[in-house]
């Protein structure tokens, strides 16, 4: 419907799963997601690369956004190579074989309340 | 009084209307906001398309920002060509046909409090 | 000390002051913030228009930056030419003489705790 | 992994550190936090500047990034040349000899829940 949009390469400076309680739904647990959105007519190819303060980077995460879709990553169903720790800072770089846009999302629900930030990814 | 400013191309990868209580006063049910900008002397078409993770896009949905004026886009409020369902992932494309700014705002009430995001769409 | 950055025309799409109770401190009561900041070593003479969904932009507003010096301006402090109402939407431009750096902050208070978003400015 | 990204100059116009609790856990007190993220292979030099609305400009804040490391400065720890007064409205730049990533995000807890914003620094 709409033309392409975007750009292959993107990152995230700001990354930190708090350490939650994971009884509850999962939709109310705390989490990051990258939001990607492919609006071109062939799949992209995205490799996910994680930074960390104090050891070498983790990755690539091999992620699919097919045509015309887009692809919510939750980062703590990560797995493959490595799950993400909680309490544990780290940054994200997204790079995908053709444009695609990337918002950053954190809900926080360690007190009683839930907290939400989102941010556009920083495009390189 | 001042020029026109903005993009006619933007994109909002992150989108979720929670499945919420609609009982409340309608501006602390939980929403999203497209909040558009035209700052020119001359009336904005404007055409809102929803991408999916699992389906194919929906839209257009035809909006007008008249001119000098700003408009804020509920989601929750489209109708046509149908309704964004609660509690599904989206993402959304905004074209415009001439310059406009966008921003994107989703309050969050599932719990006792609210929580806010905002965030500058992307500009193509 | 650090060299000038920023540019000289900036949009906030979003613009909402919750109807609130106003006998709280003043820090705590719903407010929207635009954070200016010039780097430069002369003073900033910038002026901010708000644009409505339903009524003519007003504005504008006139404030200064000194050099080397940030200015949150908070947009229910604006009296000249006229106070900017609460409960209603509305989007700004934000007009300097030289380039200065613009992101925006709102506070909601409406219920028991606290919401913030912030959000880089858009830099036409 | 990735290839470097990011920019060499930011600027962060919002700033401040509510008046808090101090005795809570470290990571639930009210605070700011700049996120810098460094892709490339060699160890990055940055140097921080505190922007005040009423007095001259403090630094530079000396910090270093190491090569493929993240490196999430809380600007309630800084300390030389000066702490970073809480209840004080501030911005800030941040100057790196090699390009970075840099995004800020600021936790409120003065209230019984807390309050997240995130945006990405300007890069200029």
């Amino acid at each position: 419907m709409a033309p392409p949009i975007g750009k292959t390469y993107w990152a995230i400076a700001e990354g930190y799963i708090p350490p939650d309680d994971t009884e509850r739904s999962p939709e109310l647990v705390s989490h990051e997601t990258a939001c990607l959105l492919n609006t071109s007519d062939q799949d992209a190819q995205v490799k996910i690369t994680l930074y960390f303060s104090d050891r070498e980077p983790v990755g690539p995460y091999h992620i699919t956004v097919a045509a015309r879709r887009t692809n919510h990553v939750r980062f703590d169903h990560l797995r493959d190579p490595e799950p993400v720790p909680r309490g544990t800072e780290y940054a994200s770089t997204i790079e995908s074989d053709i444009p695609i846009v990337v918002q950053h999302t954190r809900l926080d629900s360690r007190r009683s309340d839930i907290a939400l930030l989102s941010t556009i990814a920083y495009a390189g």
